[in-house]
């Protein structure tokens, strides 16, 4: 590790040197390598595959002047301790969700998902037009990292169901793995949610020790085989209506770049953040395809009773976490005008176009 | 004339020349100056601000190797010319939006907007997942131009109407300002299209020679005023639901650069059409929220008979172009399949979920 940090420094030190004179003709002569840690398991379908996209971005960008090495998770280090490794400067950049760093900062919750927030559009927005990433960058500046948004799952699924849900009594003791702010709301309305890494999943539901679990969407459940241990697939994704997904530089190394590999570290996210939604758009039609027409699985959706509850005990959760801090109250004060703005006009235009579209 | 383009040919003869031994070395040395053609008038709201983020973004990113010059329409040549100019090479780079160039080619359109079409997420999954953009660049290369997406509007608003719209009758000799493929269904539901421009629209329905007029959405209809000139304000848009802004560049220029600069135009376009998308919702969220509320605009939905008579109609139009010649097929059918298989997946997922926050 040692041996990784030293060339990382020199690498960085001889470009702020060059950054003083005619930036280009030093870039030739020094090459710089950066190591990216994730949270994913190296290659993981869509979130894996979607941080080699964003290294490989900023190789091709920079005409190859930054090096990007991408490291599965507990390849370097483990999962959960990307954000600390990163923040110390083991590793340049991390790629991960925000919300795993709730103990970090609450008010980290907010840049990935909440439970009936923002769409991936709308979270876009957010970010980049209403004031969210730069309230991203003041939660994040204390542990001495830039964060960027660098994926976005699009709206998820419901989870898989080994009974039907047609009323609110039916959470009432369901065993369902489902994390962070969408487990709470479960809790609250009598079902326990369950904490389980991707790997025990399907056996875990398989045998019926859960009932139920939240996965990602199509493209994922399917490769999962989770249409194979319970038969209900449940939609809307309630509690994670656009997820971003992250990527943080580790800001002295960010600072030592010249200000054009700077602006490409940060466009290089934005590019992965669209391509990363598209490509999750484009596997999951067909995903979903055959799960319906191949596998025939039994698409339905939460009872209109239930969704209410859920979203009712949503917001509350969600207030909840914005009351904890005076930092989650400013990002969540933020969040939720943008909310109640964009929920207005997309009455008028993405919702209502798509429901003139479906009559 | 002359002496620009002799000019621009040095510039991208030397990056040739240079792209063959050390090319960062060899960029300090010259700088590529292009000139970007645009069908907006300049720092027109959202459209030529668009073009200018775009500029800004390459110059930016290349740390200053391509330095790329805006003009509006007319100041280099007319908005409608820009598609020729670029291709004889006057301007390296041009900004529009493909269904100008009809009289091209008939397939252009399905780059730009369909009635009843895809929605900007939807869009750009299939053009960056869905095999769209590689059927772009066969349109657009027999006449040396290389395609990108550029900026997405979102979906745009019905339009302003003077009387209401209550029964598909009420559009029978409606004089209403709509181009394009949604003038045609209009046509076809006993409507009168009119072509207008921009600057003609205000006093046209404010004197009563148009009925209604469709323009973009709430940013741009505010900045115009055209709340002033008629009541009612109809949503969805079912004519632009997701309209994509194109850049196009001069192939042989494109070609000319080196691969990192290539890398970084083509990128540069990714990050404005999520920009822009992102700034049209935030925007358009503050102007409906100014014209319902100070100048209390009259916000209707189109009935549900008509939006259905629309939908059919519009598909038999659309349906109607793809069969005009074995280009416009091929990308229909891409087009149509695509179609077919994110309605499925946006019906549980995107639209399931605003209904559901909506409750």
């Amino acid at each position: 590790m040692k041996r990784r940090e030293f060339i990382g420094k020199v690498g960085a030190g001889a470009v702020v040197a060059g950054a003083a004179i005619a930036a280009p003709a030093v870039h030739a002569k020094t090459k710089i390598k950066w190591k990216m840690v994730t949270t994913w398991p190296k290659n993981f379908p869509g979130l894996g595959t979607g941080a080699n996209n964003l290294a490989k971005l900023i190789t091709e960008m920079s005409g190859g002047r930054i090096e990007v090495k991408v490291y599965g998770a507990k390849e370097l280090v483990p999962a959960f301790e990307i954000f600390d490794a990163v923040s110390r400067g083991t590793a340049q950049m991390g790629h991960g969700a925000a919300y795993y760093w709730k103990g970090k900062s609450e008010a980290a919750q907010f840049f990935a998902a909440v439970p009936f927030g923002l769409t991936a559009q709308e979270m876009n927005s957010w970010l980049y037009h209403g004031g969210g990433m730069e309230l991203w960058q003041e939660v994040y500046k204390p542990f001495g990292l830039v964060p960027t948004a660098a994926l976005n799952t699009g709206v998820q699924m419901g989870g898989w169901f080994n009974k039907k849900i047609e009323k609110l009594e039916d959470l009432k003791g369901l065993k369902m793995r489902i994390p962070g702010l969408g487990g709470e709301v479960l809790r609250r309305l009598g079902g326990t949610p369950v904490s389980l890494p991707g790997g025990e999943i399907f056996t875990s539901l398989k045998s019926g020790a859960i009932d139920a679990t939240e996965w990602v969407g199509p493209y994922n459940d399917l490769a999962f085989g989770l249409y194979k241990a319970a038969k209900h697939y449940y939609y809307p994704g309630w509690h994670e209506p656009g997820t971003t997904l992250e990527c943080f530089v580790n800001k002295e190394a960010f600072d030592a770049l010249p200000k054009d590999l700077q602006v490409i570290v940060l466009n290089a996210s934005k590019v992965a953040n669209l391509d990363g939604l598209s490509e999750f758009t484009a596997r999951n039609n067909k995903a979903l395809h055959t799960l319906v027409n191949e596998h025939k699985v039994d698409l339905r959706k939460f009872p209109d009773e239930v969704l209410v509850q859920l979203k009712k005990v949503s917001d509350e959760v969600v207030a909840e976490v914005a009351a904890k801090d005076p930092m989650s109250q400013k990002v969540y004060d933020s969040y939720l005008a943008f909310r109640d703005q964009v929920v207005a006009w997309h009455d008028v235009s993405e919702r209502a176009y798509l429901n003139a579209r479906a009559l």
